[in-house]
């Protein structure tokens, strides 16, 4: 694999993105997984994939864009909800197959109007939630 | 999905923890993806695959336990290295087909001996290295 080049790497050393991009291990899919943070305070927002094509898309255009498994379509984040995600830092892990993407979330990441999408708190034999949403969701998707 | 009911609880309200973990949705390899961060510097630092047992295991003992797909057996984290995992929260998300593992890293979380496996920086073009081993990896990992 590729990216196993970089491990030993010295700060500073690299490799060209477009030789890397053409090998990255995608699934059977072509797909990829993505976590995503809100870059200042360092919070978890979501877990989503990415296809070549929104990875390619979300570097050209500043705004994130995954890859919709049950759309089977490019899923520009935001593009019902206006809740986009402006892209800081898109960052490959040592092994080159998933992607970590630090953004600038625009109100809420989940679809429940919660700012992130883990708000499901595993304690004491129950499953908590922890969060409210920021918005009703209902003003996120209209009616 | 019955996670999906608590999208519209309360702060406080909950699912019996039980119920929820009959009721994961496992992927066709009986695994969910497994994001790691570093409770107190937010930091992310790695992904990984569990199934149930590890799940079971990590909750049961507060040491976070994998599922390794390579070698299809559980996966100690730290078992080899020493570099263990000290679980401070677990976390679902509103599809519950992720889990948030919050942590207390004992040293490098990577292979490699740096501390996230998040190292490699698409910038301009490039793939840059942005971290040092905090340990060398045959000290981790023996000669």
């Amino acid at each position: 694999m590729m990216i196993k080049q970089t491990e030993t790497f010295a700060i500073g050393e690299s490799l060209p993105w477009s030789e890397v991009l053409e090998n990255l291990p995608f699934n059977q899919q072509g797909l990829l997984p993505a976590i995503t943070q809100q870059y200042d305070s360092g919070e978890v927002l979501m877990m989503a994939w990415m296809n070549r094509e929104s990875i390619e898309e979300t570097l050209a255009t500043g705004r994130v864009c995954y890859f919709s498994r049950s759309r089977q379509k490019l899923w520009r984040k935001g593009e019902t909800s206006g809740q986009v995600q402006h892209l800081k830092e898109m960052r490959l892990d040592c092994d080159g197959d998933t992607l970590l993407l630090v953004v600038d979330q625009t109100g809420p990441a989940c679809h429940t109007g919660r700012k992130s999408c883990f708000y499901n708190l595993v304690k004491d034999d129950k499953v908590i939630v922890d969060a409210e949403p920021l918005i009703d969701p209902q003003e996120l998707y209209g009616k």
